[in-house]
């Protein structure tokens, strides 16, 4: 969780604009895949040479640069270069822990969201996706290669598609789309481990529940950071002057707000529920607790006044008549039982069993 | 809880704009029926085919076209067809997982509502409303069949009913009012749940108090994620711009916004009395527990010191004299008995018992 | 507390605009009373049948219209109809559980406010108040006879009273400031009580004493949720746009408000004070239960390691050379001292005892 | 801390506009203080009669008229008479338990505030000082005779000093940024507090500490009730459409303003120390009260076995071969050792001594 | 963490606008040192006499004068005449206990902000930073001498950097820059120490671990209280009006704006964290202990029966008959066996052990 402070902290110092990789070291090269496309047609290539990309400046067909692996520092320079980006633009996009934000400049508007993911083991993590939308084109930015636009892809190459018809807007919406709808499946699996512990809790707690509990909400605390920014960004699209966007891809990304609003809402829910499980973990162990030694303690309170009683029988006085009394020993028997009975009686009257 | 999130997921991937019906699969047939009236006259009809809607798109008369069931998609697509509905409410009408919400669109405005029922055994269930405000028109869409809005048909079947002077904005108020009063009904039951609880509280304190304490709570939660929002849908209908609302009827909006503000305040109310309770419990509990550990305490406290003179008396050496003296077992249990009332007394004077 | 809730869920289902009174029966019939007055002079009459209420509608004399008891609806519809009053204002009158609030209509304000009072046994209980504001007029609803005006009505009656030089407004101030005022009866009553479960919180810790806490949260509770709202009503009436109220009576709102904000300041630091009471009892009480635990522990753990040499010289064997000495039994009893002095020092050092 | 709603009831029920002094009796005589200056020249008078005061009227000079006591109340009104106060101005200043605040009326500006102070038995008094701000002179009412504002006269009487050549709004800001100053005062000594408290716990857990929390927590919640509202009268001087507050004086004032936010910053530091304190001090106690038991019941758990095997050679059986053994004895103390040796052991294995 | 308030208090009741120092006496001089630069030159000059700043009052270059020590309050009052400073920007320089916050003058923009570091043993330090913005210059002023700005030297010193041909306002940002991104190097460190505790907590809770978590909580604390103004400060610098700022630098503003809000992100996770912590350790610290109790109670309660059976063995009574019994001795104790077999398999069944 403090990944991202480490790893900033190491760029501090550096004069602001210069450009370095803030990120995990990944292994494969940076790719660069192009789809090009109009309602008529669609090309699709795989860009070896960042320096290619110069072709797709200004066409008048809507260009899809997807850009995976963020290590390769010349070619996302190169592309800046390009296209115009801002060197604030390329600073963000390399530093992979920025705050999902949502800035526009005079030409192009920048986009920064994390996706997030659980891996096998059950852990979460988070990839950085920089989209910057210019006029005709959109430039998507990944970490790690990984097949969360593959829908997108998918719905590109059908003709009848809605966005084959629009603008770089309307794609750079689909691809926002695709990754709040991802949200969904990592909010799905965390309810369902909340609800896991939340029923535990109350069938038996146990030491373990606590670390349990204490990881829900360290999760929760990494999802609610990457989660609520989103609102703003999404809004602030919604509601920017730029005329890169379209009227109608509004009414869409009023859409994706109100799913970033259901999501943001559930995980408010799961805060709420993680937030007293503690408390009904608390008290269901003090329940159980004082159960044990409710019990514990009212056998050892009956046989402690019982031991007393056969303690004196057995002192060693020379005049004890009971001692020669021959029904000395059963009535000293009653005597212990009746005493046990009382207490039993008494304990019972006071509801304590 | 998170059944909205696990069912939302299905679709996640999904090109957006596929009509997909995501919610529980209903039994009967989706049903169409239409009231079309003006003060003179009025029309009851069921619609067996969406296809006959299109009659009513253009009439003078005000139209209440009531759809229940929304797993026939193609019934709900077709009328979306006919009203020119924006393929956006299309795809929110059949997710049932919305967050209440009003969107307007040109020449529509759209409304999404969670009725709030409960089931005969206690548990809390809720139903999608979505209504779709035209013209002259109002659609209404129902998942379940269900009886809530029969009061408002007949009040449109008086012919003295103020709505059939009115346009289509008085039969949405109409509409929306009659499911806010129904959360009436369901924060009263809830109210006396909630009195029920916090008196065993404090009557007696029992561990399965805790698991009603959890419940309420997660109820609540339930209850104000439908019902919060509803205070944005109503204050933006209030003061929306559109022509399709009427000044008259807006002042009705606000009685209804006035009743959801008054639902939500007792929400909050009800909040702050769950909050407590565990608190109380908790005190309540430990206080119970506290009482019989003390006794149980003093009992052993008393009988230990007791037991050691017994056992003084009891060792075997031989010259030992208080064991010869004539009255030394009398004295024996005589200093027992002084040892046990100075314990009591002290104990008494520090108030302990 | 939820009766509120309860009664308003009985007219949920009517259509909107019934009129139905929503409250207790109250046993009284209902009386109207006008004082009717200029500055020069005062007119005080009962009157016994709504319709003569016409009378009043057009002068140029400021009117008090004071009706108590809501019971006979047909009294309030037939006012309502002679003043011209929207039917919702009816409908709210009516409904004695609404949230204080302020409602502009075109020609009338409308306000209703809670009276809080103090029953004998210790109770909070509320009245609503309505108070309609016309041109030339006030008509106030009261739920049960009362005293609560009466300071107003001595007042107008003395010709130098400024209210008898201005307008309908001044008078509308001079009724609401009545019951601001009262409030701070309530509080000083609240503060007092509030003062003395917090003093025997620490003094005398006391199962019971949890019960007084949750009575003062209930009662808080409920005292925020008839007072918080004023707030609002009366800076809306000052901020509001009307004619009906003059700049001059506006100062004197200003100053109405100040005393909401102090009665409301008052209420969240009595909030405060009883959040933090629950923390402070279960401090204490754990504090004087330990203290109880501790010594009953010590006790019993300095007697029974000397038990236990008891128990040893209380064996059987043979060949038990000590039993045999001539100083044994002295010699076991200083053993025991010695124990039992060096637990006692032990203890003493670690600052147990 | 209910000081203020008990007085402020007494008022309840008068007429508004009523002149009553609610506040504590002071003794000495209410004294008026003039010091009337400009650049050049200053007189400084004590007023026997508050209607020589009407000489000051309509000077060119800058008048600084200082009233102490409230309590006549003949004095206060004539002054308000002299100078043109509105009703609502006078009786506010004799109600001594206001909330400061800053309210602006045609000709005059009105100021209350809290003065702020340490009795010297450690208790927090305040006192109200309201100020009233007019074209060329400033009137200031105290309750009680002080020094507080002795620095501004020291500074007055200096011809050097910046005031000498400017308004009366600077002189009120000074007058203001005086007050604000001695808060500083009584958060150090609050500040002084709080660490020695805090220490407290850590070191000394102690059930009168609970005391010392409460009583924090208490005075917290009273500086704060007087401070708070500070921020806005400050920030509504500046922000003041008034011509009677000059722009660079509006610079002053955007100083004390950010004095005031430093003292608020410090006392919502200090609410999060005591928040947290009470927490710290049950954690604290109920370890040290742990060790106590955990030690005690360890003893207690060893003897208890030592006693059982004792106990079974105290049989009185006729038949057991152990008794008559030469080395019985010695082998069961052996035993016993062993035993506890083992015991010993395994609690040192689980960590527990 | 009151050292501010404390010193701050020194100065109260000096005339508002008194030059004094509030702050710790520094041990080293007062140095001036000066960078003027334009495109193609650069000029270092360490100046010894306040008044030689004059000759970069008028100057076409950028200049860059880093004040260092400002207990030589008469050097900062002659850099503050040359410069014509307001006098409360130089009273705001010379008080160290300032609360970050931008404030514009007529034809200055004053800053001033807190510079956080670790010292060696790990306490958290700050110091203020205040940074005056002019037309064609920037003067900083620190309290002790110290190499947080050398990097912007560096870079000023080389040709190509940026800041080179742009005016004073790009080189106030580098140096706020500088200042934000020493914060990530302390939240760094701090995250390190927060997940040491965390750790610690579940794997060995221990009273010492209360002392850490108590210290967390309070650098938290002050930290909050340096950072979070921070917020203000910057995106006031980046929305004023004022012409001293260009839309480019505005651009670089937004992003350590970004930085700031990540800084306070990561602060308020760590808030989250340390909030649940003492709860975390509370639960571990119990559980442990509960396990100690019940292990120690269930061997107590079982061997307590047992010592009343052999209690009773050891009556003295005459006629016993089982003492005479051959197979007495073995019979007793394999009741006692049964017994505390009955017993384990009771405790087994409940789950107690």
């Amino acid at each position: 969780m403090t990944g991202a402070v480490m790893k900033r902290s190491q760029k501090a110092g550096l004069p602001p604009g210069s450009l370095v990789y803030v990120g995990d070291e990944a292994a494969a090269r940076t790719t660069i895949d192009v789809i090009d496309y109009t309602q008529e047609q669609i090309d699709e290539i795989s860009v070896l040479n960042a320096g290619d990309l110069a072709a797709y400046r200004d066409r008048d067909t809507v260009t899809w640069i997807n850009v995976t692996g963020l290590h390769e520092v010349g070619v996302i320079e190169k592309t800046g270069e390009i296209f115009g980006l801002h060197p604030l633009i390329l600073e963000d996009i390399l530093n992979t822990e920025q705050r999902p934000k949502m800035e526009e400049y005079d030409e192009t508007i920048y986009v920064v969201m994390k996706m997030i993911g659980y891996l096998e083991d059950g852990k979460v993590v988070d990839e950085q996706i920089s989209l910057v939308l210019g006029d005709r084109y959109v430039i998507s930015f990944q970490e790690r290669p990984g097949d969360v636009f593959d829908p997108v892809c998918e719905r590109i190459r059908s003709p009848k598609w809605r966005a084959r018809q629009r603008g770089a807007d309307y794609l750079a919406y689909a691809l926002i789309d695709t990754i709040v709808d991802e949200y969904f499946h990592v909010i799905e699996r965390f309810g369902e481990r909340i609800e896991a512990v939340d029923d535990l809790i109350i069938a038996d707690p146990d030491p373990k529940t606590i670390r349990s509990i204490r990881e829900l909400r360290r999760e929760l605390i990494f999802l609610r950071k990457s989660v609520w920014p989103m609102r703003e960004v999404i809004s602030g699209l919604e509601r920017s002057d730029s005329t890169l966007i379209t009227h109608q891809t509004r009414l869409y990304l009023r859409d994706v707000y109100d799913h970033t609003i259901q999501v943001i809402d559930t995980l408010e829910t799961y805060r709420d529920m993680a937030a007293g499980m503690l408390d009904i973990y608390l008290s269901s162990a003090s329940n159980r607790m004082n159960e044990v030694m409710k019990v514990l303690t009212i056998i050892a309170t009956i046989f402690i006044p019982l031991s007393f009683i056969a303690g004196v029988f057995g002192m060693n006085f020379q005049h004890m008549p009971e001692l020669e009394w021959g029904y000395g020993y059963p009535a000293s028997l009653a005597l212990m039982a009746g005493v046990a009975l009382v207490l039993l009686i008494y304990f019972r009257r006071k509801r304590w069993i």
